[in-house]
């Protein structure tokens, strides 16, 4: 049994790293730990734990946690990362940073979230967790930046025909929604039921945070810049994102090439499925799974592609579940089915 | 043209009654107030607002909104209202209040609001506004204490046969469903989008601070003391209330001579409709509406009343417009058609 | 007092329909028609309408209907339109038709609808209802072809670009979103709650029937042909439609010029808001109103425009009225306020 | 491995309880069926379930089914049910029949469901699959009446003090709110997204159909009967249902006796979760788990009992596959964990 500990376990992200955790055969949860006045039982906190899980959750204690781990998970705000994941590297631990602090080449990291990376070393070492793109890299990882969920979602959709649309010299718009978990569990206002519920907004525009993170990975694959353009939304629903990407046809070869470089790129993942040409996924597919579901169509000149994933699962504690077990050499699928 | 000023324009109820008010002719808003850092147009605070209103939205001047209105209408929280109402009634301004705070006697207010009341002259002066109960005594007041949400839905529910069902010392159990809207605009973990969708939950069973209020008033039109027992549950809907209210029949007449109290009662009622014996009513029959809609039904020896209201509207700013009408002798349904 | 007929009364057009028309002081409703068994009074149907109409509900009489009126409101499915307009026509009545069968020249609208169009008559004299666009010919028209909901969204957002953006040869793509009650009231399990709820899917991409109604409108403005890529998607909402407008910049001028356009364009017109530069609307800025709030950003070197309506008015009902007051030259926005 | 099949496999039961059954390592579905034109795949019909079942749905054939089968699930409407289920008996094959048919005593079927039941035989035969309640009995069963969702909520949150309050002769109101999956997956205009969402409403208040089977069973365990007065509402949520209810204190224990009561009675239970004293669940702790939650509370002379399930688990196919772990000597909580 490999011994795993969870630092960050009160936020959504955490709560159903948990979840998942706790259907893996493999692993025992060890530690909990979070801002919490004193220890707790975790059910005390959440009572849908009641009967689930016994173990306590605790302020961080990097020694404790260190000592009673194998492998650690940090759900944490970017920025409080980077200062927790060398603690745990330099005691030989390996660590899932589902934060955005390891995602990112330092220069870019910097621009886009405006502060000082200082924990640079780490950051090259770092291997971007999308197993459809580094399976190989992950299983010999000791360290895993765990994707974005936006980024899941809009990179996977285009992994196949990167190359293509790059070369092609193409624009992508990558028009995507989000339920309100996305942002966190906080007490703000905007994230009330009162301003989310029978409504829907676009925010950040162009300007999201996890533009560079599409663009650095997209430009890696297609060996050439690539431009994504971006907008975010917020939908009233708990979780899952559904992003419509749109590229224009010209220089792109016939729908059925471009659908065949989807079903053979994805022909062996077990989490992705591709949709029969012309149809396309709904979030329902996929919330409360571990898949990211996609659908080609070619109407009108455009190549219009969808893609689904709940943000909490692929785009979060599922996907970092998935590049645990990877790491340890295990069924990829165990506990995520 | 009557001059009207809000204070608390930036609550859920505040913004809902700046609404009522322009739609209303025979009214014009001459002030705004809240806790704003500096002068702002309200449509800056609150798009939805462009180009329905230009009155700026301020921090309170008592003697500015005095000069400049009629009439106030205070939409603060509790132990607020208190502090700000006696400084408008001492110069002669008419006040309708939508706080708790001159809903109660003294001892039931100190009671269940845990706080003393800094101003019991005008507490005993104010006029309990629920029109199909005060409508005469609303006529002739300077000062309204305008009811509580869950109080409207439940006491118009009991009020034609409050009398009977004291007589025959039957208990009432009340079991209420609201919107959260009616817990106001709060950047509360309680009030998120991801607590509160895709949930339903009971709260203060028994213990609400609006049980009191209810109690007060039936027991005053029973002569009799009247207990409520009251559970009210939070709905995954922006506004609305759904009473649930059980008495058993034993003591009580027939079904068709309990459902004539109803008919009767409210016949000559302009926001009360009764429905036809044995049907209820649901929400969206008056959402967005000031009507209180009543079904009454006799099944296996229990009476069963449902009533519903919008609580932004019949619950808070619509009864508080309704009220106002009443005072300035116009047409009670003035703006509320 | 212009006497007004609603035919359809019961969809949820109709209904809207009517709730707008009786706060209209100018007009008075004389008949409701829809598919009924017996005559019914229509708050027997909706009882939210009690106490606010006592017109009953008919099986359609074309003859009583145009003896009671000077004006009708086709609320009807398309294909149905097309059989009962020209009998309304030959009268002499006015007409505002909410359905398709009249907003397209009569290749497209066969091309699109898959049917023949059995009054080409009257569909060259219908002018097409967009008051920003059509005013003038509305106020001496007789008969009205009423916008589509997603058309009306998505029109808007561009008239004051078209030009520009037809000359420069862009790509227009437009992803809408649209709550559920843009379907109709329909007992469909695709619209079931079971189905709607918690999810969220795109439609009918770049192949919807109201493709032809934007390119067709716009490439008119343009006196040039434009293409509209159009994905419509269903969002978990009653009401509104939010479009999110994408144009690349390139040959288009910078974007304090592009935002000149839109306040110049839209600065008389009453039920058009268009956002400081860089803010962009939301659903609930404009739900329950006519109003169509336009936002307008450039990043990137993209213009990403976003509008939103609520389509049940703006969207149908309301800008059906809000043609009947310029028909009637009463003001525009009577009962729409 | 134990062979299964699912009869009715396209309903939101028969969906959830494959779910249900993918993750029990103990048995293996064999065969699908459901009302359907042509063998499908189900993930055809059903998209999420690609990658996950490999089965096909086919038309009920029942000789097929049983060769293929140890243990049938019948998840099919009333009156549906008692034709199929005596075929499956006769043919010597374990069945849990999650409809109405064989959970009532013939006359109060026949009386609350309105028809003849024609399989009176093995309805006096068939174990009521409360684990709570029968176990023992569940163990040797060969054919299970599965509760239905509401009394499973009503009867778990009055087992341990039926006895004393049938005894004292309290009334007992209880006061149910249901997500709409509880009405099926049905093309009904009641049950869609325009009537269901921001909506709320009580239907067949003390004359639902669930009534005599809470009764019967609490009558049976108190020895003397039992009146439940039971009015359900319609909640706009996806799934759980949360009863609140109601009964006086006088004649009762005190509330820590009370309390101890539940404590005893449920301690060994792996799927009844009690809250401390004083505490009450809301539907987020079950959503989603086979979990039922309860919480007691005495407040103002009255207890107050809250009781939270998810519909379609413990409500149903959770409870279902519960059964059948039962039944088969393994592991109860297999699978549903």
């Amino acid at each position: 049994m490999i011994k795993v500990g969870v630092v960050g376990a009160t936020g959504y992200t955490g709560e159903e790293l948990i979840e998942v955790l706790l259907k893996n055969s493999e692993v025992t949860i060890t530690s909990l730990s979070a801002l919490v006045d004193k220890e707790t039982q975790f059910s005390d906190l959440y009572p849908r734990f009641a009967k689930k899980i016994s173990v306590p959750c605790k302020s961080l204690d990097i020694n404790e946690v260190a000592a009673k781990s194998d492998l650690v998970f940090l759900a944490l705000p970017h920025t409080v990362s980077m200062k927790i994941a060398p603690e745990f590297i330099k005691k030989g631990k390996k660590i899932i940073d589902l934060s955005a602090d390891y995602r990112l080449p330092v220069k870019l990291y910097e621009k886009w979230y405006g502060t000082c990376h200082t924990d640079t070393g780490n950051l090259n070492a770092a291997v971007y967790g999308l197993p459809e793109l580094n399976r190989e890299k992950i299983k010999t990882a000791d360290f895993i930046a765990n994707p974005g969920c936006y980024p899941t979602s809009v990179i996977l959709a285009l992994l196949p025909i990167a190359l293509m649309v790059a070369k092609a010299g193409l624009t992508v718009i990558a028009d995507s929604k989000s339920g309100a978990t996305g942002a966190g569990r906080k007490a703000l206002m905007s994230l009330s039921f009162g301003e989310v519920d029978e409504n829907f907004k676009c925010y950040k525009a162009n300007e999201h945070q996890h533009i560079p993170e599409m663009e650095h990975i997209l430009s890696c694959v297609a060996g050439k810049d690539m431009q994504v353009n971006f907008a975010p939304h917020l939908l009233p629903v708990r979780r899952g994102i559904l992003s419509t990407i749109y590229i224009q046809q010209k220089g792109l070869p016939e729908e059925n090439e471009i659908y065949k470089k989807y079903t053979e790129y994805f022909k062996d993942e077990p989490f992705v499925r591709v949709r029969p040409l012309g149809q396309v996924p709904e979030l329902q597919d996929v919330a409360g799974t571990n898949f990211c579901d996609i659908g080609i169509k070619v109407a009108r000149d455009m190549v219009i592609i969808v893609s689904v994933i709940d943000n909490l699962l692929k785009g979060a504690s599922g996907q970092a579940v998935q590049n645990m077990n990877i790491m340890l050499g295990i069924d990829e699928k165990t506990g995520l089915m």
